[in-house]
């Protein structure tokens, strides 16, 4: 089969990979329609993340279930299944409490489970799923989603989940004001899951005018193209002289977190997704003093498919929409180099 | 009137001071019934935080009504109220929002308020309370507590407000477990609070025979003297493998947040109330990496005061029992000393 490998930054190659198998009896094998390129993957490509072999890429995909072991019985051959960013066992204590992703038995995609098989990545035509049942989760009454549908599906398997987990974490609510700081997928789809959630103001930070639009569209009632103290003064002159109840940062660096810290009112609430670098942090005297409240990091995407999903299939939300790009399997090299120059926002691959 | 003033560290003395009197329309004066002396009137006593000129000391109290300025409508003479440790407006956006540690008319005690007049600090014989209708909670049908309900009253102005305050930021609730870290008044209060709140399983931190055997007393069901790796190894086996739901940190020193952080499960819930000193902080990628939720700082006491004084009337909790010591109002230098060496838990003053 063709599978998308990373050796080095900024060297993406489409090769000939062996198909994968059935190893263990819980396994499953699908066959992918449609994955994607995160802002995550950009950070081998861009040497942040040092590599020490070539490796298999991509974590984001739904498909279609090919085979599976003996001892799957929730999902069969044909069925259209969606894979969050990880594998998850569903018993151990952590996937109890919906936290699936501190799993005791977690695997990545392009990575080895725990029985050290190899787990392909997303970004090619099959993938082995370990812990097949408690990872996928089948779409109802769908064999095979048309484009649109499709999209909409394989954000759930990262950045609706994310966006989400962002708003959740940031405690959105009815008449609950918001703000998002990141103008990326994860952050467009933070301002779908806060007009989900039911907060009637939302003030999504961009300086894109193409995002920015993406933004209202998607449920965004005001746009702040200033950062720093002058983006917090619009805020607050937006909302009435107050900051927000919730913010959602989305970006994960020093200015992006400070940006979300200080759009923040005393006592509200700040959900953050951004993976942090750079220096990211959250002064502790800072919230000592403001009260403000803290959650987020990664998404229990595997948690939040099912809510998402009902949504998606009744047409109430239309996350596809963070896709403004869609190529074959074979231009994944050019998929990565379109985000990486920000040329598109998230590049959709048809395997 | 006599009243405590702090001249410097090591250096608490009661002297006579000017009778408050109302200066502004919505003042009240209140003779003080109780008072008492808070791990945080140790900073200044201890050095640790500079003063620049003798001042007033004491931030909890409980008294009567003595008079009221021409706009003060809800407080009579002979009322007896509870005082927060802060006084607030009521009316500013985070007041409404019920952070009334945040209002932008705030005053405190020993200070000066926002129209330039002196407030008395708490630990002396009558205090002016500016913005007071706001401010002060009256108890209603009670003119004379005894000793037993006064000690429970001066509680919410402060240390059970503050433990309170700890267990909802940690989202202590019904069958989630509970570890508190820090065994002074504000610890002991968080155990009471996780108890009041629904938590089944309370694992009280503590070296002290003494402040465990109340810890357990007030609703602690384990208790644990080991610290660091060893104290979260022993609270991991007390809960069956896994870490707990909900961590109370009541310290704010590194190694107490360190202790609480490594003690909450993922996606579990850190309320903290301790003020961070000595290099105290939160590293954003351990809270990314474990989805712990952190929430905290100074407890809006104004807000929790009503629904904790219901249960105090009503006796179904008893919160007093963390004063192990009472002195008179001219004994403070023995009261900063006894709580100094860590002889009394926390003492009341009467004046």
């Amino acid at each position: 089969m063709r599978a998308t490998m990373i050796y080095g930054p900024g060297d993406i190659r489409v090769e000939d990979r062996d198909y994968p198998a059935i190893k263990m009896p819980g396994d499953a094998v699908v066959k992918v329609a449609a994955a994607c390129v995160c802002g995550s993957d950009l950070w081998p490509y861009r040497g942040v993340k040092a590599l020490s072999e070539p490796s298999a890429i991509g974590h984001e995909f739904v498909g279609v279930v090919e085979s599976v072991g003996a001892d799957v019985t929730g999902l069969g051959v044909g069925d259209f299944v969606i894979a969050p960013f990880v594998d998850s066992c569903g018993q151990c204590p952590p996937c109890q409490n919906g936290v699936t992703v501190a799993c005791e038995h977690i695997a990545g995609w392009g990575d080895t489970d725990e029985h050290g098989f190899f787990v392909e990545g997303a970004q090619g035509q099959a993938v082995r799923v370990p812990q097949a049942e408690a990872t996928l989760v089948k779409v109802p009454g769908v064999t095979e989603p048309d484009d649109a549908l499709t999209a909409s599906l394989l954000t759930l398997s990262d950045v609706m989940a994310t966006g989400h987990h962002a708003a959740v974490s940031a405690n959105v609510g009815p008449g609950r004001s918001v703000v998002v700081v990141g103008d990326g997928a994860v952050g467009l789809c933070g301002v779908l899951a806060a007009k989900r959630l039911g907060a009637t103001r939302i003030i999504a930070m961009s300086r894109h005018e193409d995002r920015a639009a993406l933004a209202v569209q998607l449920g965004a009632t005001d746009v702040v193209a200033e950062r720093g103290d002058l983006g917090v003064a619009q805020v607050r002159e937006l909302l009435g002289g107050v900051l927000a109840d919730s913010v959602l940062e989305c970006v994960g660096t020093k200015e992006s977190m400070e940006q979300a810290l200080h759009s923040t009112r005393p006592g509200g609430s700040l959900g953050f997704v951004g993976v942090p670098t750079g220096g990211a942090e959250i002064p502790l005297r800072y919230l000592f003093d403001s009260n403000i409240h803290v959650a987020g990091g990664m998404a229990s995407a595997r948690t939040y498919i099912p809510e998402l999903l009902k949504d998606v299939l009744a047409g109430t939300i239309n996350p596809g929409l963070v896709f403004d790009s869609v190529m074959a399997l074979e231009q994944a090299p050019e998929a990565y180099r379109a985000m990486d120059e920000r040329r598109a926002i998230k590049v959709l691959l048809r395997p």
